[in-house]
């Protein structure tokens, strides 16, 4: 019986069979040229103005960790995998570059997340686990920056907490969206293997079943208060909402506790809210079910009181928009010393060629536009891509969380703000300089020239 | 840096903080009776007829490895848990009952997928976990079978190979993925991880890197057939589709290699395969991109011709339906011995009380209908509920993956031919028996003379 974990043993096999199959028949061809591959993706998601990147710590953490031990040598041998891979594997560490656009920061179509420039067959090895590493990380980041800013520009606070772990996509899905949602501008999340991995303040109430268990609500409710006094938050929907509140009221008063909060998680919540706000006092009101950035958009407007809201399911998976497409592609072989920029031709699939250079342009009033360029071109606006990798050595210290949240709040702020609607969004202005316009039409009428009929 | 892998040290704190909080209160309050826990989901995700049920090795995997260590400990003694809650949990070991049913079996809304019988606080601990490591398996099984389907109603027998992990939500998602599609009746996985965690076989063919990086697209096939012969699948729409097919059959001419496929991944695939197929003679010819159940169905309806397909995004995401919503209910508290049935009256989230048996009737035509009933019922049908874990010891041996696979053919076989549809399918009827339907309503009333006004 196998859980399935992936461990730093395992890592290195979460790749793809072609992958192997490739980097062999490099090796076998003296393929050994340097080559420049580029995580980006093609469109946003529905509704989407913009994606928050994040994941690259996870990525730098896994390219530092990335190894060959014998549980992994010994299944790709099984997999008639060569020798001469073999043996290249048994000593890989990664030697290339990489430069990557910092978490936090918004980005959009076209725009390389992570640029590898390595010999083609290690840059080869890293595509399916940089794409897993960054694109569902940035997927929930922008979930929850989305959530967040419906708040902020209601000019509110209310405290935002990932309640998603359960129905996540798997374990590393339910640790790594409690980093992105913080990324995002969450306070924390309930999950306490997100919160020990990636130091993310964790919170949690009581579920139905503390309820149910004991002979009555009150009697759930006083021995809750017995045990947590002030840290009391009590769920108050079980059988009846306002007549839970009531009771969690009566059982606070006579423990003499202050109860720290109540939470709803059925019925009509903005309804209930405002029945239950004025019994509550001054505990809290912690809102979750069904919560997501458009369900908390209808609770500000029917009037809903809250403190707090717990998204989950609809956090966790992006349920409105479950995929954000990365594609990790080959822009540029190098070719005696020079970096001769690549693409293909295949159908509705065509990229920019060549490495690149991000720049966004800032006015008086925000972001105005972003110039997607050749790398080393000259021009306004500040550059994205920072050097994260050089020559194999890790040439960056990321940002702690706090810091890469702050810089979210200022990106997402900075935006137009038809790009920040959460239906219908604004297209924000990515323009391609002529340079890489000219470079892009030159390649493809040559390819074209030399495949079409 | 953290890559936050969850590995046997950390799995036990992949739960949520209020379980540990509750824990802690019903240990404070010297509340250690048994209760019964239900894992279901109350309604179908859209267009499913049926959910197939996996995950059930997982939860078996996790139940036997679970455990609290010296790095869990110390972060729960952080979080401010009591020690009489660290000393339960450094001893910790599952002493209770499980009944499942096994994976391959077709499930619907409100029957136990999963239900546990342990004390309170032990059986409250798995619920996250739980619920993580059934709901996403079955939902890629069930998104699965339904490709599998289509092509089985077509008297057809394309291979099926997962294609997905770069898109999963995270690493576990990635490979859980490829066993669940496996479960489902897919053939194999592309991932490597996947296929050394579950056994499941691996394929793998070249990305468009191979052949941007050679000069030509010329070079860069005869280069792969001269390392892999007879076993190259070549990708042939880097520029264009039907003059990579004929350039393919050329090169393998020359080399005297009988191709074992090409790969089309853009364009119009169905029109593709028609002028493909005849080109590359007894070579296979296999469709990627954007192909899923809805994709297939269209690719037979529009002539295609193609040998196997590689379902990614679409099926590793189900992205139709991203989300099965899994819930672990309290439905028993023992009191003196007896089981007493146990329900909440939440607006919209009611479920039926008491421990459960599922029977399915079988008629001369498949299968008819589920009896949802109270456990220890007689009556007609089958009993889909298996005893997986008897006073803390497993007690059941899961069958292996070709078995579960030949039940989940077998099943999804048996259905009514209007369930099995890929949109609005038929529903297919669960009964309540009559005494669980009285069991609930009294309890119903009950609980609303005692709480609504």
């Amino acid at each position: 019986m196998a859980f399935g974990h992936i461990t730093p043993e395992t890592l290195g096999l979460f790749t793809d069979l072609y992958e192997i199959r490739m980097m062999e028949g490099y090796l076998a061809a003296d393929h050994t040229a340097e080559a420049t591959f580029s995580l980006f993706f093609r469109k946003l998601p529905p509704h989407r103005g913009y994606v928050v990147a994040a994941g690259l710590e996870q990525v730098i953490a896994a390219l530092e960790d990335l190894s060959f031990g014998e549980r992994a040598l010994s299944y790709l041998a099984a997999q008639d995998v060569g020798e001469e891979l073999l043996s290249f594997l048994e000593d890989f560490s990664f030697s290339g570059e990489v430069r990557a656009i910092p978490e936090g920061t918004v980005v959009f179509p076209n725009e390389p997340m992570v640029e590898v420039t390595a010999p083609i067959a290690e840059a080869q090895l890293l595509e399916t686990l940089l794409i897993n590493q960054i694109a569902f990380p940035s997927l929930i980041a922008t979930k929850a920056a989305r959530m967040r800013d419906v708040i902020d520009r209601k000019g509110n606070d209310q405290t935002l907490v990932d309640f998603g772990s359960r129905r996540a996509h798997g374990t590393d899905a339910g640790i790594k969206a409690g980093r992105a949602a913080y990324v995002g501008g969450f306070d924390g999340t309930s999950n306490l293997a997100a919160g020990e991995a990636f130091d993310v303040p964790v919170y949690g109430t009581m579920a139905h079943s503390w309820v149910q268990s004991f002979p009555t609500e009150r009697a759930a409710f006083e021995a809750f208060v017995d045990v947590f006094g002030d840290d009391s938050v009590l769920l108050i929907d079980t059988y009846d909402t306002v007549n839970g509140a009531e009771t969690a009221v009566e059982v606070a008063e006579e423990a003499g506790v202050d109860l720290a909060g109540v939470r709803l998680d059925s019925g009509d919540l903005a309804a209930l809210s405002q029945e239950v706000a004025p019994i509550v006092g001054d505990a809290d009101v912690f809102i979750s079910s069904g919560m997501d950035e458009y369900a908390i958009a209808d609770f500000f407007e029917d009037g809903g009181v809250g403190d707090g809201f717990g998204p989950g399911t609809a956090l966790v998976t992006s349920t409105d928009a479950p995929k954000l497409e990365g594609v990790y592609k080959l822009v540029a072989v190098e070719e005696d010393g020079e970096f001769v920029p690549s693409m293909k031709l295949s159908t509705g699939k065509v990229s920019y060629p060549g490495q690149k250079s991000v720049r966004r342009i800032e006015g008086a009033d925000g972001f105005e536009s972003d110039v997607l360029a050749a790398r080393g071109e000259s021009g306004p606006g500040e550059e994205l891509l920072v050097t994260v990798y050089e020559g194999g050595e890790l040439v960056y210290t990321p940002p702690d969380l706090d810091a890469i949240r702050e810089r979210r709040a200022e990106q997402v702020g900075a935006l137009p703000s038809g790009v920040r609607k959460i239906r219908d969004p604004a297209e924000y202005p990515v323009e391609v300089s002529d340079d890489l316009e000219a470079t892009t039409d030159s390649l493809q009428s040559d390819l074209e020239d030399r495949y079409l009929d």
